[in-house]
């Protein structure tokens, strides 16, 4: 098997875990941003999956080796809470120190945005498990270069295309994903799991350019 | 070196950890429940130092097979977010699934305060890093409970002594704790660590009994 066989392989199989992970569903859905949507994403029932799990790890795994390099990088930083998990098995895998940036300020303890070391100059990538339009990803790069971090690349599982990548771009950070949403509408529609008006509601749903 | 001792050499190595990784912090703090204290312990820095996490990993993973067992859980459950990282981890080393239970229910998306899976009869564990009150855990107790999984352990690093032992243990949970606090003040002033004051700072904000 060679590499663009390999990938093809390991594109099917992460089809495969987002129908039987139930991470996939068609209805109407309002999403974070306010707007509407007529599928839904949820990649956080994935661990309770082990073996998915597994599965999903050894993409990341591809993305953060063969895209990013691991010597090209001092920490990983994510986003609460539904990249956590992934992130949290990415760092102890790969020996990598990670922080995390929460979404609002404790109002209790210290207050720090950011929980973890960072000293500044440190390269550090952001995972998450997907992106949307990209605001809560700009939000962390924010963050982190607020405190002297270095951030350039940015790894997630899935993009929804709805602005994350260019959002993310215009502020010098570039976004690996392991696959596109319109790629795991075509798989799932050449693979007979989905059906036309499903795959369409999908296209539609994806922002151009 | 016998079992005792192995214990002995993990519990030294476990304060030298909360030192290195500046875990524990001396002055004046709130906390979540609003009770001041004159320490503080922030167990979030851990992930940054991955020789520190991969040691932990290994305390963690005494309990969930020593005090637990291994065969006597199906699934773990953990509260966002301080815990989160230490137990996904966990779950993925033992192939165990994991859940976890939101603070509050979302208001966009699917409304549910569980994220993963959970079905009715599930031996389901909790996994956090430390355990205050224990007023969070006694929360996810009764949603995991309110979807009809089945909770009698729980697991933390760290029992701060401050009543949450006994809450739990009034709604049929157990607390494996690697370390309780006092046993840490023990150790790091016979280290020479700490002084007799930072001592008894420690020790008076124990709650006996």
């Amino acid at each position: 098997m060679d590499s663009k066989q390999m990938a093809v392989r390991d594109e099917v199989e992460f089809c495969r875990i987002l129908i039987k992970t139930n991470a996939l569903k068609f209805g109407v859905f309002k999403l974070t941003s306010g707007k509407l949507s007529p599928y839904y994403v949820d990649l956080r029932s994935i661990p309770s999956y082990p073996e998915a799990f597994k599965k999903i790890m050894g993409f990341y795994g591809v993305l953060v080796k063969e895209e990013v390099g691991l010597d090209n990088f001092d920490r990983i930083s994510c986003v609460p809470t539904s990249g956590l998990l992934f992130a949290a098995v990415l760092a102890f895998q790969h020996s990598k120190p990670i922080l995390y940036v929460r979404r609002e300020a404790k109002t209790h303890g210290r207050e720090r945005r950011i929980e973890g070391v960072l000293t500044p100059g440190d390269r550090v990538i952001l995972v998450d498990d997907l992106i949307t339009t990209g605001k809560s990803l700009v939000d962390v790069t924010q963050v982190v270069r607020g405190e002297g971090g270095i951030v350039t690349d940015a790894i997630v599982l899935l993009d929804r295309e709805e602005g994350g990548r260019g959002n993310l771009e215009r502020i010098g950070v570039k976004l690996h994903s392991f696959m596109r949403i319109s790629e795991v509408a075509n798989r799932l529609f050449n693979l007979g799991v989905i059906d036309e008006s499903k795959y369409r509601d999908i296209i539609e749903q994806c922002i151009r350019g």
